[in-house]
């Protein structure tokens, strides 16, 4: 089940096989993160929103890992270049309360749909669909924002600590990023449209998802 | 939203949101440590088969939930008594590698189905409909045969290791149902379909679980 139409340029491929490698090796950790922290959720309702948005990622990467396969490649091959800067990012934003976990899966649920949203337009017709699919089913941790208010508005030094947290989330996934994008030259090329000045249009896309970052940080009412 | 037909036999109504409320908790449950098993396998497919399993008893936990809601219930109510048992039950199952998650999710997988076999029998027509629903949704275990058997074909001395296990997965299964037999009193009614020899019912209940799991470990290659 080779993909019948690539992209015209076939320098791109490399691109969209590490693009679709990284973004199913995120929704499958995602999916695990998210699990994880919903289990220490002390309410049962608590527990069955964050499993929600466990489950919603899961669903993710199975759609990205069967459009590895029907470009030709093999999905773990795809993955392995991601594992470890995917990690690294979880590794040093484990949350260390219920609601740092929450609000990471909010930050993250975010980041991940506007970088969904910039990249569709790059893609070749069949990937952008499936991109623009599971955009269509990110969005799922809106419940977060009441939860999140509430809890400021119980103990508003609250506000502080998760307005430091949720930049220092947004600084790690840029820093990882970075780094992916040094390292996947395939992946940085696409990323730039073919562009010579690549780190710049990079940059450019990392100015952008943060702008977007500051707005939900403003409707979960934490000041930057 | 209640139900519009509920049993003829009122005293039942109690029974079928415990039964609901034990069996969504035990998917809730099922659906974190199949989780945290999966994130411990070291190839991705493998994670990826397991948590798959998972994200199956997620969606039986919300379909289950829903119902105790049509019926008027609290969900977190109808789970709280069960809470308790279940968790006491993982906590005596923790698999110590991930062929003993294996064996454990796939024996997990097939006490449910059949355990939702027996109950649709004696449930109100909708709840029989939504029973038969989680039913058709099991199985995905399936491929856990395959793997187990490859392991036993490497080292013989599996077999006999993991055998051991199965059946003391059934043992801790089976002495957490007596004691939420004895203790829930509306369940045992309902389960031993409002006889008077209530334990005998659910004796030969547990004897049919107990030869079903017996054929299923043959189909694993594990002796008994």
């Amino acid at each position: 089940m080779y993909a019948a139409r690539v992209s015209g340029r076939e320098p791109a491929r490399g691109g969209v096989v590490d693009l679709l490698g990284l973004l199913a090796y995120a929704s499958l950790v995602a999916f695990f993160r998210l699990a994880e922290d919903a289990s220490l959720a002390i309410a049962l309702a608590d527990k069955a929103d964050l499993a929600g948005l466990a489950v919603a990622q899961f669903g993710h990467f199975q759609m990205l890992r069967e459009r590895i396969t029907q470009l030709g490649s093999d999905p773990e091959e795809a993955m392995r270049p991601f594992v470890e800067p995917v990690d690294a990012f979880h590794a040093r934003t484990a949350p260390a309360d219920w609601l740092e976990s929450l609000v990471k899966a909010y930050v993250g649920d975010g980041i991940a749909a506007d970088f969904y949203r910039v990249v569709a337009q790059l893609l070749d017709e069949p990937t952008r669909a499936l991109v623009l699919e599971v955009l269509a089913d990110s969005g799922h941790a809106e419940f977060v924002i009441k939860r999140v208010r509430e809890a400021i508005a119980a103990e508003p030094a609250v506000g502080g600590r998760l307005a430091l947290w949720a930049r220092r989330l947004l600084g790690e996934a840029l820093s990882q990023a970075q780094r992916v994008a040094a390292e996947r030259e395939p992946l940085a090329r696409l990323l730039a449209g073919d562009s010579t000045g690549q780190l710049g249009e990079i940059g450019r896309m990392f100015a952008t998802l943060t702008d977007a970052h500051s707005q939900r940080m403003a409707a979960l009412g934490l000041a930057e």
